[in-house]
């Protein structure tokens, strides 16, 4: 079979731009319904995606766009999720700064057994500086120190993850001998920011450990994507840039000595579709006609550590910022201040052009389809982060774009795999352990 | 209706005790078996039990029982079987020692809402010195320390609850008003433990907050239930004992300037039964007979940080241990030094005796029945905690004492309510703002 598209569906609740919830389709409670919740996953498994992706982050403002304000936490809402599906994978964001190894091992763990090999972890290193407060630090830790820090966190928690080899539980009832002890194993991992013992009081899934996503397009970030990542959530909005993104991070990831193959790169997309062109960008137009534009300052300002934009004159171009973003979301901040300077953008243009953060796909069914096939086929994408607000989105995308796809040959009709791993085209992940031993036995060792 | 028992399933996978893993009947990947155990929560839903509850520790030995070995985290198993379920309460134990009140705070209040009103948290501070190992500490926190922390991080928890008053979300679409922020509220909480600012990013449920378990029986786990808990999982395991704490804890309650009839008292209990109280005590004899009682040495030494009692003889009095146990499960270990001394066990018999932590009913279901209600009509309990291993034991309960109990009007025939605070015939807590504005306006405060 030929090489194809990997699709994920954001579930975003009431949606993560500040207009979306207007929408009459979407129930202003959207992001704390569970059968909300459930009923998308739902429909995506239908659609044979591979799986769904949920967004995070521990700090808010009264001034927030309404998703970050009231949600459901990722673990617990995928967990819910994973009764009413059976095939898609689960892949939730978590951060590394403010959480225990020990805990988030056990967490991913127990949800990658509860929906039988099926979670995903979204790395995150936390972008604002508020969270530092609801943590007990007087300030944010820093973009280097931060990437350091998650660096060490996911050494521990995947050293965790192996706490058992997969043949631990003879669970003999004859022989009275539940576990083979030599099978179990501590970590003893002492470093700069974490010490923890082990083992883990967890065993594996099928599909051996959950599977790493990284979402950072900074140095850092793509740099910690190289060594860990086999999915990224990139948050590029254009064809040129999303090539470059994606040479650069699988270019990487060979210099790291690992398959490039094994990190599947998933630009985050919001498809308008209708019937015509035409209609698609009128219908954009419409979107941003809706926005208040006070609240899209708001949200330009998230990057930049919630950076005050109404300040400045809207249709003055865009402010010099100096080196302001760079301990946020680093990654998004550059870019906007890039954008921004290299399309001589101004304050009013920038703020209507990142009200959301992901790329508008506007079009037609073909165009969409075809727009699709060109990042996926000319080296800038493996796929996409299909963001889910509307049913009515989803559904012109599920049932007017992806017949289309399939037609092309680039989608799956139906599930091979029942695991995310699976799925995406990744190796079950060896247990370490049982590699060592197979190397002190002399024994071949699996591709 | 006159005062109803309450009833609670704690469903242990393989079984908290040493050999109950061996029974033909238990799956031996039971505690990380998600069917497993949405099987069992919906057999206690159709019995009309007001929860499930699970059990909890982050530190085990390649000796643990084989529960604690390999088995579902507590969160993420209840969010799991929230679906599957649609009355019953969800009770999850997590340690204060270990965890950040942000996120705990986040993921029971998540629960929560998915559950849709029956969440509630058992608050454990942690009994085993190895947990230290697995979170960066080189030494357990100390057992008084540890409950001044517990205390503040409830204290925390429970306030950022209350970030969102009820009325916090008009969602109101056609004047674009999703918050009041009026009523959205900071804690900026600074004390010994934690710093934290909050607001946090989720609103409150229909029972308003996850109900506060406790299980302490230690001197500062009786001080810490009477000013926080509703709910107690009480390891006491005869009558005498029972009543006397039963009266302890609600005396200290009404001290605390709080309504003993809020803090409801469920003892654990694993009954044994069968058609008649001489066959009842010859399966418990038969029990006692299967144990490995190298095995049961081990499970003794736990509340003691996994003392090692091999090194005593067996038949000789149980040893001399001075304040050993103390910094450990320090009122599980005072109770067996007790009791050991009082009933002048040897080392044998005490390991016979304390074997599983749950107090055996044994008899018929007659004897049961009559059991149950003495210890609820003569102050010793509100109910019991029962202990949920092989289906047929659940199932002796369910249909052999269960109906004995309703023709003594003291349990439920189908539930009047569908959240956890209403089972238990607690309140709703009233949102700490929305009393404070009513205080402020001369408003009736409700009861």
């Amino acid at each position: 079979m030929s090489r194809q598209l990997k699709l994920g569906a954001i579930l975003t609740g009431v949606g993560t731009g500040q207009a979306d919830w207007l929408s009459p389709e979407i129930p202003g409670d959207a992001s704390v319904n569970i059968d909300w919740y459930r009923e998308q996953a739902r429909q995506a498994e239908a659609a044979k995606f591979d799986l769904v992706f949920i967004v995070d982050s521990p700090y808010i403002t009264p001034d927030s766009a309404p998703h970050y304000l009231n949600r459901l936490e990722p673990l617990t809402l995928l967990s819910a999720i994973a009764g009413a599906t059976s095939k898609i994978g689960l892949v939730a964001t978590l951060t590394t700064s403010y959480t225990e190894p020990f805990n988030v091992a056990r967490q991913f763990a127990s949800l990658d057994l509860i929906s039988k090999g099926r979670a995903g972890w979204n790395v995150v290193t936390t972008g604002l500086e508020g969270a530092a407060g609801n943590f007990g630090r007087e300030e944010h830790i820093d973009h280097t120190e931060r990437y350091r820090k998650a660096r060490e966190h996911l050494e521990v928690v995947q050293g965790l993850w192996d706490s058992y080899e997969d043949d631990a539980f003879p669970r003999d009832k004859q022989h009275n001998r539940f576990l083979d002890p030599s099978r179990q194993h501590r970590l003893d991992h002492k470093g700069e920011f974490f010490s923890v013992t082990g083992p883990l009081n967890i065993a594996r899934s099928r599909q051996g450990q959950p599977v790493i996503f990284q979402a950072g397009i900074s140095e850092s970030g793509r740099a910690l994507a190289a060594d860990f990542a086999e999915g990224i959530f990139a948050g590029v909005d254009n064809f040129e840039d999303a090539q470059a993104y994606y040479r650069d991070v699988k270019r990487r990831t060979a210099q790291a000595g690992r398959n490039p193959e094994h990190v599947v790169i998933l630009p985050g997309i919001a498809p308008i579709i209708a019937d015509t062109d035409e209609e698609a960008r009128a219908i954009e137009r419409h979107l941003h006609g809706e926005l208040d534009l006070d609240k899209a300052l708001v949200h330009l300002g998230r990057p930049f550590n919630y950076h005050d934009f109404k300040q400045y004159p809207l249709d003055a171009p865009f402010p010099e910022l100096g080196d302001l973003g760079s301990n946020g979301y680093r990654g998004h901040a550059e870019h906007i201040k890039q954008v921004a300077r290299e399309q001589q953008l101004t304050l009013r243009q920038a703020a209507l052009r990142f009200a959301t953060p992901f790329s508008h796909f506007v079009g037609s069914p073909q165009t969409v389809a075809d727009e699709i096939e060109r990042w996926f086929v000319e080296g800038a994408s493996d796929g996409f982060n299909i963001r889910v607000t509307a049913p009515s989105e989803f559904k012109a995308f599920t049932e007017r774009v992806l017949p289309l796809l399939r037609a092309k040959g680039l989608f799956r009709e139906e599930y091979s795999h029942d695991t995310l791993r699976g799925h995406l085209g990744l190796p079950v992940v060896e247990n370490r352990h049982t590699l060592a031993r197979r190397v002190d036995a002399g024994l071949k060792i699996p591709a």
